[in-house]
């Protein structure tokens, strides 16, 4: 991507996009630069009539009888599969269900039981910290075990991985510097020592290609309201590869889990399918509100996605190095777009302040302490135009010194 | 309440009601005996217009900036506080969030916890499945605990609580049969042996008067989807008592539990408040969907509910005995209303043909294995008349014998 290209060019990309259809399906207002569905996608236009249906066909009209007619009792299993065809999984491999940090209990338990002789835990010293407080968790629950932290006790995830470790947890893409991990190469690395890999993909579920069969993946976790487009705390999803779920157990062994759950029995006896990784009743907005979302995913190019998420970030870094040069932003992302998701991060004093000036200016990324401004580039929303504006914008903001100014003085961030 | 009642004297007591007015706070379609609100509530009739505007002005408008701005962060807080004033519980002790399974086994470490030198649990061995299922997952996670359940290893709840003991698990409200526990009592009892209680409140919260403090309580869970009409599959709440919540500790240690979210420290440090029990990022449509029923709760004068709802059970009972005598059908609730919950169940033959048989006519209660139809009477929607109605309808259908008919050959039952 040249430095120096011109507005004619910029035009030239969106109008010769592929993807360019797709924005008019999401709500996004005029002159809104939209950076962050990397922490919560927008709105399609199509999830108002959905919910409004689901609300009052099958609540409201169709009462418990819903359960079984309109399928509410098998959501995480019909979106499951849906997702999974669209992340290199099969059938029967996918449940759309509870939070990620739940999922990751549970897959750390299941992945554990599955390599009994061993007790440790690898994971990243950096990754997202709900995958680090809940394998805090996790530990408090496996007496023996103990974990071991890629930039604690070692520098790099595959030197930590011996004949000792269990379980590998790790983030497809980073949350912070937006690297992307090689998803087979580390679960090859895991599998010659032994161990098991538990994927975290809610950073590339919805944006960057996923093959999880074919990455020969044990698990894998993740969350549809980043760029699933699902609605704000929409359901996560678990995968657990078909050969490995017979043997798996998980301690959160509600009745939607249960081989027979209207049996009303006294004893629990796990579904002999994917459905074991079910725990309790599921929010049906929230999963009818995530299908919309995943449908419009359904019919992307994924490989047209990719392309474009490339060009997207590696147009945002050109721009940015051309025209914001001189004020100390420092790329922490890697510069090479293969080896990262499709979001740019940079680091930077007065990151805070910056953003803040940004969002009041219609630009929304976000900022995640100490001092990292990140930009999510969603492809199937986000034009090449939007990009050229953002640093535009950003580059007026820090012309002016703007943080001198009082009312930019220093609170706290809640998101 | 004579079982010779007449026709005016129902329409009086439907006249005279002081709750008659909520009724038409819900879709219930005309001719419709909805006998299931504790299974699934109706919809709120206010619940489509604050959704829309969730999700058109909350999400689509706001975008991420409604985690603050629309305090979407908090939510799990505030409709907390507000569950916690209905049942007799204080402000911060009490959060909405993820399912009953969860939360009990949340609960249940954090209440073992508490009681370390001790290693049994007792539960009800005729409790709600997904309590015996969660207390069996729990119990895997908790080496050295084991479960003594009534009904197995003795008669009576109270009876099995000793020296021994660390947490009693038992419902308000038995599912099946709807006979209610005495909370106060039991807790006593279980205090006076040095053990906690944990509450299961699924049955009773919004619709039997509970006092959490007042029966000093230490734990209790629940769901919303039931009498508190919150939505398919609505979020549950979990209850900590205000003097366990230093101490208490619970292995689901996700983000949202975290003292500090988003300093996204390395270290997991759970919240000082009743948010150390949250755990992962919670569905915003789901929660905002209960907040309408909760609303229509919190309105309710709760005297008068428990006096209705005793009325309401009462006449059923009365009614099937005086016409339906004949056909077998055994109540396994108890006589005496103030001992059960809103619930009328009876046992019977063909039970499952039966309300199969009530459905199609239009009344909907629920069957649960192996023999029982279960009848629920929420005081906020049912009338008199609808009991009646019921009664009358189910006479029609024993009279015609009509389980002799091919099409109601047995299936599998889902609700």
């Amino acid at each position: 991507m040249p430095a120096s290209i011109t507005l004619n060019e910029i035009e030239l990309l969106d109008k010769n996009d592929p993807l360019a259809d797709f924005r008019s399906e999401f709500v996004l207002e005029d002159g809104l630069v939209y950076l962050d569905g990397n922490s919560l996608g927008p709105a399609p236009k199509a999830v108002f009539e959905k919910i409004e249906t689901v609300m009052r066909e099958e609540w409201a009209g169709g009462l418990i009888r819903s359960w079984n007619d309109a399928d509410w009792f098998k959501l995480t299993d019909i979106l499951g599969d849906r997702l999974a065809a669209c992340l290199g999984a099969v059938k029967g491999e996918l449940v759309v269900t509870d939070s990620t940090s739940i999922n990751i209990f549970k897959a750390l338990h299941a992945a554990a039981g599955l390599r009994p002789e061993r007790n440790v835990i690898v994971a990243e010293g950096a990754g997202f910290p709900t995958d680090l407080y809940m394998l805090e968790g996790a530990l408090s629950t496996l007496p023996g075990y103990s974990a071991r932290l890629e930039g604690v006790d070692g520098d790099h995830l595959v030197d930590l991985i011996d004949q000792s470790v269990a379980v590998v947890l790790v983030n497809h893409v980073d949350y912070k510097t937006g690297r992307l991990r090689d998803m087979a190469a580390i679960t090859a690395r895991a599998h010659e020592k032994g161990a098991l890999v538990i994927w975290d993909l809610c950073h590339t579920a919805g944006v960057v290609p996923v093959d999880l069969n074919g990455s020969r993946a044990d698990f894998a976790i993740g969350c549809s309201y980043k760029y699933l487009n699902g609605g704000p705390g929409a359901p996560a999803f678990i995968y657990v590869a078909k050969q490995h779920q017979a043997a798996a157990k998980q301690p959160l062994s509600g009745w939607w889990g249960h081989a027979n759950p209207f049996a009303m029995q006294r004893e629990y006896q796990p579904d002999a399918s994917i459905r074991k990784f079910l725990c309790g009743t599921q929010s049906v907005l929230a999963l009818q509100a995530m299908d919309v979302g995943l449908e419009i995913f359904e019919r992307a190019d994924k490989h047209a996605m990719r392309q474009k998420s490339m060009q997207l970030t590696d147009l945002f870094v050109a721009l940015v190095k051309e025209h914001c040069g001189d004020y100390g932003l420092k790329l922490i992302s890697p510069e090479d777009a293969a080896e990262r998701g499709s979001q740019i991060s940079f680091s930077c004093e007065h990151g805070y302040e910056i953003m803040q000036a940004l969002i009041e200016r219609n630009v929304i990324g976000d900022f995640r302490a100490p001092d990292i401004l990140r930009f999510g580039f969603a492809p199937l929303y986000v034009r090449y135009a939007d990009v050229r504006d953002a640093v535009f914008i950003l580059k007026d903001i820090l012309d002016t010194n703007f943080w001198k100014e009082p009312r930019f003085s220093k609170r706290s961030a809640v998101t």
